[in-house]
């Protein structure tokens, strides 16, 4: 079913939080819970391509997360990469954006720090893996020439700046996600855990986006 | 009424939103809106020192705000001029921070750019005005010295990492507010019209503040 709205974001970053406590509630090992996070962010993304989203951040991990146990830390990477690696089936043009020079970064996902074009490229899909706030602002401090231009010099430059942002899983906050970027976006909270998606939360965000007023600051 | 909390935070973000909507709600012109937003400031900041709050950081105007028609922008230069100086007698260390560059700044904030401290000094105040995002972070592309570190090259360096952010007025979205210091934060928003600030908004925002958990993103 084809929802109409008045007004769509045309780039939508996703938070997908609560996969560890949704694993400890089901009676799980904390690290099960990644897994169950896959799914979610296909029907996700199905149902921007319904709509005609242009573009949808995921935020995978980040180089805070990668202080977790080393179970954890093996269970997230490894959701990432299946995740990538499905997509690449799919009508999607794929950018994974994180510091690749460290250890924490998956080979696997290496080709993808260029984007990568796959089937019809129906919609720009990005996501953060390894990702760090500092590391993506701090570029800029070791470009030679940056003609002044900050937003020209980050890490994640090729990501565009965000409309709307859903973060799943109750917290309000932004957790370093895409500072710059993130800068005017509204933000909507979903407090059912990630892994318990259903398009209704979806639904309910767009229709809560639709209602904002946009000022860009002014 | 003292309040007992289990924990507080540290530094509070206000975005004071809503004065505009709140003129017109009452039959006033748009602009008149910004004189009723000085007591609930001092409201707030009596309860800050109640609470023992150690800084306290007002959203005041952008540049991005500046913008807007001739006498909305000096009703807001002026209403943080008034701010600034009914503080000078109190008892707070004063900081403003904006581009005091350029002609928007109000010269009467001048002497405040470096940290003017008044009375028993109990609480650190800072003020953003004339504040920009991007002139915050591209100060760093201006520093011939900033060995690789961001955090110190930043135009509101000066300004700690802030824990807990209140948005009156209803907006879910940071405006460009500190981006460097609200990436941990977290954001609690209060429906309610600055102007119409009461004690209770800032007690249930501490009430829910005290149920986060704080992991600064790890």
């Amino acid at each position: 079913m084809t929802k109409k709205y008045k007004r769509l974001p045309k780039h939508i970053g996703i938070i997908p939080d609560g996969n560890r406590r949704w694993a400890e509630r089901q009676g799980l090992a904390k690290e099960e819970g990644y897994q169950h996070g896959i799914d979610p962010g296909f029907a996700l993304y199905e149902l921007c391509l319904e709509l005609g989203i242009p573009e949808l951040t995921f935020y995978g991990f980040t180089q805070d997360n990668t202080k977790r146990p080393a179970a954890q830390k093996a269970a997230f990477q490894k959701a990432c990469v299946n995740a990538v690696n499905l997509l690449a089936n799919r009508d999607a043009s794929l950018l994974v954006v994180g510091n690749d020079k460290s250890p924490q970064f998956p080979e696997e996902l290496k080709p993808y720090t260029t984007r990568q074009v796959f089937g019809r490229d129906l919609i720009k899909i990005n996501f953060l893996v390894n990702y760090g706030w500092k590391w993506d602002l701090q570029n800029c401090l070791n470009q030679s020439n940056t003609n002044g231009n900050l937003l020209n010099s980050i890490a994640s430059r090729e990501i565009s700046r965000i409309d709307l942002i859903i973060r799943w899983g109750g917290r309000r906050r932004l957790s370093g996600f895409l500072p710059v970027q993130s800068i005017y976006a509204d933000f909507y909270v979903v407090d059912e855990l990630w892994p318990d998606f259903q398009p209704q939360h979806f639904y309910d965000a767009l229709k809560w986006y639709e209602e904002q007023d946009i000022t860009l600051g002014g």
